[in-house]
This record gives C-alpha cells, structure tokens and sequence, in this order.
C-alpha cells in the first residue's frame, strides 16, 4: 500500500483520507525526505489524526532545483494523433525545473505564446543514483523509483515547433504543476503500475483517459536507456509521456506533405493560423482538472486544479 | 587583464604565464570560488612563482552538477553547412552536465555511435543570479557573467538525428570537454569579446577557425531569451554555439527534397551511410586541439587536447 505524502510551507504531511499528520523531520529537500522514511512510517502510523488536509495549501511535492528529465511521445494514442511514424526512437529532452509549480497554483501563459497546450504524465520520483551504464530490470525498479507524482507537462506549441528542440516551450515559470500527493511505493505496489489511469479534464470536459497500458516504453526501460548516457539522483524526477487528447493534432498527411514544399516561415504560419481556431488549446480562467489512480484505490496520486491565467496570480 | 584560474584534485591555481600559484580557499565549487575572489587576487598578486603548470592535472574548472545549457546554431558560417534556413530562431537545449570531463581527458565513443563530431564553443560562466525576466544590456554582462571556458560540444550526430531532441547525442560522459582555464573577467575585458577567435584542429589539421564577429545572437542578448524562461545560478554553464567547419555537413537541397518524400528509416539510412564515407567525424586515436584567444593575449582561455577513444582510459 502506497502512503501519500504532502507538501506545505510548514514542512511534510502524511496523508490518510481527508486527515493529514505532520512528519517530525528536518528534511528540506524531496531527497531529504526520502532518506528518513522513518519519519514518514512514524506519521503513518498515526493513522487519521491530524488536520484536515483541505485546510492546507500543497506545495509541489518535489523540491527544485532537481533534474526534471522528460520522455518524448511515449503513448501509442499520443504518437498516432501527433503524427509520429512507425518507427518512434526513445528520446528524452530536458524541463527546466524552475517550471515546477504547485498542484493548486495557476499556470501563467506568458504574453507572446498562442497555443498553449496541456499534457497529463505520470512521474517518477528517483530514490537512489542511478549511474551511468545501469540496467534496470523490471524487478529492480523498487530499488531506483522511491514514488510517483502527477505532472502536467505545458507545452507552448507554437514555441515548441519553431525552436524544433523542446527546452524553451516546456520550461517558463508554472510550466511544469506538480502534484498534490508524493505516493511512496512499496515494493509489491510496483506490480499495479500498469493499472494507473490518468485523467485530464478541461472545465470539467474530458481530454485525457488512458491507462499505462498504451505506454510504449515502460518505466523499467525508460531508465536502462537514459542511464545509457547519464546519472539521476534521489529527488530527480522523470515525466514518462502524455497519452492522447492533447489540443494539438498533427496535420492530415496530404497537408502535411503539401506544407513540406513551402518555405519553414510560411508553413508555420499556415499551420498556426489553422491551429488558432482550434478551440481546445488553453486560455485565460480556463481550470484542469486532473488525476492518476489504479482502479482500486491502492495508488492515488490527489487531484490537480490549476487555472489559467495571463497574469501571474501566484505572487502574493 | 583577465584572470586564468585552474583546478586540480589539490583545489584552484591562479594561472602566470608557465607558473601557477595555490588559491588559499575553502571553495570546492565554481560558485564557490567565484564567491571568494579576495582570495583569487591574493594569489594572482604573488605573480610568477608557485608551480609549473606543466606538472599540474587540470580538472574542468567548472564543477558539476551544475546547469549546462546551449545555444543551437548561433554562428553564421555554421548555420550555411547546416543547411539551416534563412529565419533562424534562437533556441536553447540542455545538456546532463555529467558530460562535463576535463581538458586533457579522453573523449569516450560509445559503441553505437558512429558519427561522433566536434563543435568548439566559448563557454559563459555565470557570476551571479540571473532571474526570469531580466533584461541584459551589453554593459550589464560584467554583472552577470564571472568568466570564459573553452569547451568542446561533442556531438553524436546519428543519434542526434534521428531522435530529434539534441539532449542524450549531447550528454554522453566526456561530451563537454571543458577547460583548462577559467577566465575571469575585469569590466573592461568584455570590450574585446568580438575579438575572441576560436580554432580547432583534428591530427593537426585546422577544422574551425572564425572570431565573434560571425556569432548571430551574441552573449547579452543570449542570456536575455534565456531569462525569459529560466534562471541562472553562479557556476552555472552556457554554451553559445559553434562556428562552421564541423564533420557534418547537410546533403545539397536537391537530395534533401528527394530524401524528404522517403520514410524516416530509410532517409536516415541513406543519410547515414553518405556520411559513413566522409573521412571528417572522429575515429579512435584523433586528437583534437583547440584554443580561445584575443589576437593580443588580453583573453587565452588555454590549450585544450582531448584524445578520442573507443574505451574509457579516464578511470583509472
């Protein structure tokens, strides 16, 4: 059974239901946190104590400055609607990790970006160094991933196809929300990974419904390769891929193959003039809604709720 | 006058001439060294005696982790060889800075890669915090860049490719040859920036050799973009591209329009096996030397050589 951990300017909760208990740790750091789980065990096993956890306020429950490493069209209904090929290498790309914000806080669209864009992904929380060169098994990830969290990876699409390399539209301040819940796993909890569905509402409309089951590279793998060429550490987090549903559709391939022949200045405009009234991608006082549980409760990541905005409503 | 620093497994050197005298300081970080600069200028004041450099191991004078970011196509000449377009966005990627290795260090291939290519950069290291939304005017840079490195951007160009995103093809364990020195900077040191000349050879050979002055998007207005997403910290690394000169050059229009109408797979197959043939991409035993420098001396951020090897001779 996986125990839910929060996050507050007060320091770190264990949540149990509607009750929160605090944690007596010095811990700062997510990476802190995870080297006195006996703190966590002790607060657990407190049980329904506590205050009540809508009395508080979540901070992302992963500290920064972290790595914030993220796999590229990893979801077989994802890959279809952007118009990935048969063929879809394993690549990874880099969020700043200044972009993670608060499960509660707006995500401020910043004046010059148009389509702005939502992607659920599922986190994973690093428990241990991984090095450079380490194979991990499907039976050795209790010993790397300490637990998981909800990441809505935002994506300012125009900024994203024209710069080609991802950094920069993934990377802006409340890009990256986070949270509410830091799910420790225990060991036999790995084994109902694939059952966790991830749900994305925008003003209560469903966009996005997948189980890991559509996954293409899973997380066992996902780590073999990045360790391929380098190190995570305790704290570091890696976002595993969208599903389906985001706003962004690649183009009907006769479009596609038409816009190859004209100039890359004039083929964006077409493609962004065309994407302006697609009425899915986010605007101001819009509110995501989202989730990620096994069907059975065993994991439970919370509920996100960020609105948009095109002020930053965070500083207070 | 600037100040060359270097670093070894004793601690940091100020650099005169043939000579290097011990820094007396408790840093171990970059950022902390650049937080002590009484200390550096003590020991640049004692002048021509200390140790010869000659005798000392040169770490990279940039300690990890820290942030490595870098620009993408960011010199004229570079941006013709690739065949990029006239309307070249400035755009950022990251690279894992345990590529970081030091100047005399092996660069190690891994086996899969068979294009590996060079790109000499001049490295910024930042002295100070660069928040989201700062405006860089050239005479602010003094504020926020300490220092010059010499670094090599190496660069599997088949992995990077084909996986689109530059960040794995660049972060490879010895990728980020870096040093010898750091350069510190006095205010009027930075008037001579667009004076700076880059060369690299390969076997002795001259493969890239141009000034500043073909640079696109220079330092200040570089860090700008940069601050409209994410923020710097001392120590902090930023790469601003490489000149023309590369292995890779990008096949002529006509090929590229016909490769264009293949399936991925099979263009990158012919692409590749094109590229197999060009004798310019490093092979075990080459050695690379490269070096920045004002014209006058005024800058010389060192000679950096770097063997090239299929199997790590670093671990020892």
């Amino acid at each position: 059974m996986s125990t839910n951990v929060l996050r507050t300017a007060d320091g770190w909760w264990v949540v149990r239901g509607e009750r929160a208990v605090p944690v007596a740790t010095k811990a700062v750091t997510t990476a802190e946190l995870l080297a006195d789980r006996a703190a966590v065990r002790e607060a657990a096993a407190l049980g329904e104590m506590g205050t009540a956890v809508a009395d508080l306020v979540p901070l992302p429950p992963v500290t920064t400055p972290c790595r914030v490493v993220a796999q590229m069209t990893n979801y077989r209904s994802h890959a279809r609607e952007a118009g990935a090929g048969g063929d879809i290498p394993t690549a990874f790309f880099r969020k700043a990790s200044g972009s993670v914000s608060g499960p509660h806080d707006t995500i401020v669209r910043p004046p010059h970006v148009k389509l702005l864009d939502y992607e659920i992904e599922l986190g994973l929380v690093m428990g241990a160094c991984l090095p450079v060169g380490t194979v991990v098994e499907e039976r050795d990830l209790p010993s790397y991933v300490a637990g998981l969290v909800l990441t809505n990876d935002v994506s300012a699409r125009d900024v994203q196809l024209t710069r080609t390399q991802f950094y920069e539209s993934k990377s802006y301040p409340t890009f990256t929300p986070t949270g509410p819940y830091l799910a420790l796993l225990e060991r036999e909890d790995f084994a109902h990974l694939l059952n966790l569905r991830l749900r994305l509402s925008v003003n209560g409309g469903l966009r996005q419904d997948r189980t890991l089951a559509d996954m293409i590279v899973p997380p066992a793998q996902a780590l073999t390769v990045l360790a391929g060429f380098q190190t995570l550490d305790p704290g570091d987090l890696l976002l595993t891929g969208t599903p389906g549903g985001t706003a962004l559709k690649a183009p009907p391939k006769p479009v596609e193959k038409i816009a190859g022949l004209l100039p890359p200045a004039l083929k964006w405009q077409a493609f962004f003039a065309s994407q302006e009234r697609n009425p899915r991608y986010l605007h101001e006082g819009d509110l995501i809604t989202a989730t990620i549980t096994t069907p059975d409760g065993r994991i439970d990541l919370g509920e996100q709720r960020t609105l948009v905005a095109d002020t930053d409503q965070n500083a207070q």
